[in-house]
């Protein structure tokens, strides 16, 4: 629905160049810079989840907008919006959890502002956060970028984050406590950018998870993935997790996964790099001659079309 | 309250040098261009007021919080906290009014965000407006700029954004309709920079108005501010919603007015500029020697301290 509203009433609303790339952040030019802004409301509830919270959750989503874009994360702004009665020793946590999350990466919180409204009109708190950053290396990550035969490599095991949220939020008890995998994923992207590897595009697994992400950059690039999904990781807690919900894990979100398309050659020096930052990353399939569309070779060996995800599955986990 | 949440908590927390400036905006430097970034959570009821709506506003808002730094404004994100069950016809009209007024002011719409919560957990639309500006003048309007001697300018009527939205909200029916004074001040700002007239420090008055505005700058600036009522503008139909209402017309917040210091020769220049924008500005005070504090001269020829004004007089006006 959201998806929906955006392409019908912003876009052709507030056409311009910079909003229709359609992409996580916005590429601008100020003077000689390049740089990429965003802006991201977090209203997942509950704040306190296994692995992260709000802040944390807020910082990392925005530095991962501007980390696809191949952008270095500089500078943030954060918006609070609390419900009156809000308890004081949750927003100090929030705001501890936003510090060492900021400094951790080594973006600056610059800029903030605080609004309080009435009981009943919010829910506890919303956080919004802008960000800032600067593209040094000179790469475009962009869907028109996604060639034929490229490899498509997922930085980690996948569909953390909408477990572990959705499990704090209903209560429900599996024998493992899956853990968030919010992180920023900049020092990962910077890696690869250092080590000279042609991205030739990046998306992280936000809302719709796998499934939703590579739909659309098939759209947005008129190519063909073929995936085979035995090679998407995913640990076994989140697996029987999504069995006993079901769910799909293509299509659940993580806030700390990134997809990246590049040459096969260099994937052997991707995965390597990544899984220095103790990360599953794996080769999931490739890109094909054909238009727009996604297949997936199952673990029976079928092969399927791998649908958009319809509706939003899990609603407010970001 | 917000003022203490944020000194007590926000600042010490993610302390930094850009942040401690206490600015309207951050200043920050990315390669040679010196910019100015700022964001401001929008919780305005009504959503639609006489003379604007929270579209407006939260455009309006972030211009200004950059004009105030003398950047001129480029870019602007938004992120839309959405209730579910908002109308869609409304939501429409207020993406129309950022459209209006972000075409009209030259700053581009790059980047957004919409989030959907349960009904009850909102209030209809929260609107975030992050900003970048380009600081081109080289002027520096800080408050630690301000000088003895120093002319304080108001640039227009004050009082009236409060009024409007409190008439509205209350369903209080004045023998004149007030219409708010949102608007943007960025072209009358850029033309006193052009005219290059030495800004030694500006301030939009928001949320608390002329009083806490003037009280804020004292303090930050360690000088005494005397100011004589009868200079103050103020509309008649704003004075007497204010009689009636028992409120000070020094403390309402407007959203389309500054105060600026700067020497006394140029003043003449700086209010023949500003009423060719159709605004009554009027120098309204001078900078005296003496440590931090407001001295109001009253109609009446007595002389009293203008005080900060106590708690919010006005809540969710912006």
């Amino acid at each position: 629905m959201t998806q929906n509203l955006i392409e019908e009433l912003f876009k052709p609303a507030l056409n311009n160049p910079v909003l229709s790339q359609g992409h996580d952040a916005a590429i601008i030019s100020v003077g000689n810079c390049q740089m990429a802004i965003t802006i991201d409301a977090h209203v997942v509830r509950p704040i306190f989840f296994p692995g992260g919270d709000i802040g944390k959750l807020a910082v990392c989503g925005t530095v991962n907008d501007l980390a696809m874009c191949g952008a270095k994360p500089l500078y943030l702004s954060a918006a609070f919006i609390l419900e009156e009665g809000f308890k004081m020793a949750d927003l100090c946590r929030v705001v501890e959890s936003v510090r060492i999350t900021a400094k951790q990466i080594g973006v600056v919180v610059v800029a903030g502002d605080t609004k309080v409204v009435e009981r009943g009109k919010g829910d506890g708190l919303y956080l919004v956060t802008a960000g800032l950053g600067v593209i040094e290396h000179g790469v475009e990550p962009l869907p028109k970028n996604i060639q034929v035969g490229d490899a498509i490599v997922v930085s980690g095991d996948i569909g953390r984050h909408g477990i572990a949220v959705l499990s704090e939020r209903e209560g429900l008890n599996f024998e493992t406590v899956v853990e968030s995998d919010v992180d920023a994923v900049w020092p990962q992207v910077e890696r690869l950018l250092n080590l000279g590897i042609p991205l030739h595009c990046m998306r992280d697994l936000t809302r719709g998870g796998l499934a939703s992400v590579l739909n659309e950059l098939a759209l947005a690039s008129g190519k063909k993935f073929e995936i085979q999904e035995d090679l998407v990781p995913i640990i076994e807690p989140v697996k029987a997790a999504c069995e006993i919900l079901g769910l799909d894990p293509l299509s659940i979100a993580c806030e700390g996964r990134f997809v990246a398309f590049m040459p096969k050659e260099f994937t052997e020096m991707a995965i390597t790099a990544l899984k220095e930052f103790g990360l599953n990353a794996s080769v999931i399939g490739f890109v094909k001659e054909g238009s727009g569309g996604v297949i997936l070779q199952t673990s029976s060996g079928t092969r399927r079309i791998l649908e958009m995800p319809l509706g939003v599955e899990l609603p407010r986990i970001c």
